[in-house]
């Protein structure tokens, strides 16, 4: 089935006293481990970038190689390497962990800076008047699996973000082989911390993200890899993003049923291990607002959470609007209605 | 013409490296004092809130009453009622001059605080301990005009916010006046600052900023009204926003020739008071990152702005996209296509 002429759908209403002030439109695919889109909304097939959800899939070369035992990397270290993290304390002590192992400095590290992701420890530094570096940054744990990988295949660690040098093209490479998507056709970009992107289309996200839980059909050392990265991320949901983040909640409120990862302009993706099911969004805008909203409201529709668990998860699923007087003066309603082709998920 | 069953048109799109990643999709309508929709995007009779935009509209019930000469307001004081300023000192030391003159303390007012739009002055005071005032809440002159008007029409001075209070029933009258909407068919919300927000077709609020600009068909008082509100603003345009924004750059860049007001959610609203048109914008989704360039394309390709203009704003039409190592990894793009009516504009 060709999808390719669908138009995006409304999937979340920013609604303000009596009226819908503003849409969210986007796509959702659902995918199993055969490649079938087993529900959607919008065009399953929009091509985007995958941002920060391919991170799960780009700390799988360093893992399939050995990389964890040769460096003795814990759960919470491997979580890391998958994380868009807040930037907190202990987020920034793991990569720095991770650095030492490697024997580096985080100097070595190309994400450039920015502000924890988290206010209060935003605020805290800055109040303290301390510096921030590179291990602040949501990517550090990206980019020292990134070096680490260079390291255990002993290429240089210098320029390791350049799309030419072998890190990135093993990059490039199990972006192709997990989603199934030739490396020629997939579209390239720079992300936010200097490293190439990749866009592929959210069915193959999908499905690349249905066989990270469920590696059936991988060969041994990948398969062995996706379960580390699965496990991993189950067991140290605080790494993956950190304090009030929807990510880590989810995994902790599902126990690890479900693992999803958020990436900038309104991407997510999710897999379902013991269901082998991949689903990614795309909000079309890029809005963050309604990122949340809309993957709840799928999980919701295909059956996935459990009432307890939608109630533990409802800040994200109708956050309130607020103004400054702290009054609620609108919602983020999600209004998407699924395609659900088989019933078999 | 019915536009009613028009679709939103993309305006904007996020491009990186090679792909478009978002797209903005949104509403226009350029309207004269005739009423006469002459050129359009999208569904130019889309019906949402005027946020910010209401504010010059907003400040005609004061004015008409004889507040600025009662007063003694100077064009600096005029500007601030119609902003949405970014908290730099001048502004803060604006309202509390405003204040100052009808003999209240900023605890009058009852918008709330936030930080300060303009980033270092945000910082300068977090890292001074300098605590946040009402002052500077980017509201601050459009609450201190709505005292302005209630101490001149003798009204209490309290709960001035609630829609029941005679001041607010003003502006819901004002604003039906100016955009020809009965009162009745104005949908209500709350604002960010917590006084009503009122909603309209863009068509009208585009219709209402033709006639402000050229009040030929509105009584003595109101028209002087119109014309004291768009001298201020040409005038004093830093007062209408401050540092670095587009609304106090477009003025100063068009010596007045243009007078234009950003609202939340993606809305703007403008004037050419010497053709007698008016223009407003609805970012569909309410993102502000798409709001300039759509307006400056839409400017651009009804011809109301001159070359060396162009390029005095080129930062505010195709903004980039600038990731942690300062790079330019990609841009807004105005896509946008105006429907163009009338060649008689």
């Amino acid at each position: 089935m060709h999808y390719h002429d669908k138009e995006s759908q409304v999937l979340v209403a920013a609604v303000r006293g009596e009226l819908t002030e503003s849409i969210h439109r986007g796509h959702i695919a659902v995918v199993n481990i055969h490649r079938h889109t087993v529900a959607y909304a919008g065009n399953p097939d929009h091509y985007t970038f995958a941002r920060s959800t391919a991170k799960l899939l780009q700390a799988i070369p360093l893992l399939e190689a050995g990389g964890a035992e040769a460096y003795g990397f814990n759960d919470k270290q491997v979580a890391l390497l998958c994380s868009s993290h807040n930037g907190e304390d202990a987020h920034a002590a793991t990569a720095d962990a991770i650095l030492e192992r490697l024997g580096l400095h985080e100097s070595a590290l190309l994400c450039g800076v920015h502000e924890p992701y988290h206010q209060p420890t935003a605020e805290r530094l800055k109040a303290q008047g301390i510096p921030l570096t590179p291990l602040r940054n949501n990517c550090s744990g990206k980019h020292s699996g990134m070096l680490a990988l260079a390291l255990l295949r002993h290429w240089s660690t210098g320029q390791y973000s350049d799309l030419e040098h072998p890190v990135q093209q093993q990059m490039l490479h199990i972006m192709s082989d997990m989603t199934g998507i030739p490396a020629g056709q997939i579209t390239l970009g720079t992300d936010g911390c200097g490293v190439p992107v990749f866009a592929v289309p959210i069915s193959s996200l999908a499905y690349a993200y249905a066989r990270l839980g469920q590696p059936i059909d991988l060969p041994d050392a990948r398969a062995q890899a996706c379960k580390r990265i699965i496990k991993s991320a189950a067991n140290e949901p605080y790494y993956v993003a950190g304090s009030g983040r929807f990510d880590t909640r989810l995994i902790e409120v599902t126990q690890g049923r479900l693992i999803g990862k958020m990436g900038a302009e309104g991407v997510f993706a999710l897999t379902v291990p013991e269901q082998g099911l991949g689903i990614a969004v795309k909000i079309e805008d890029g809005s963050m607002r309604a990122l949340y909203p809309a993957v709840m409201e799928a999980l919701i529709q295909l059956d996935l959470l459990q009432k307890h668990e939608i109630e533990a998860l409802s800040e994200f699923q109708q956050p309130p609007i607020v103004n400054c007087q702290k009054a609620v003066v609108g919602r983020l309603q999600p209004v998407l209605k699924l395609e659900v082709h088989s019933k078999s998920i």
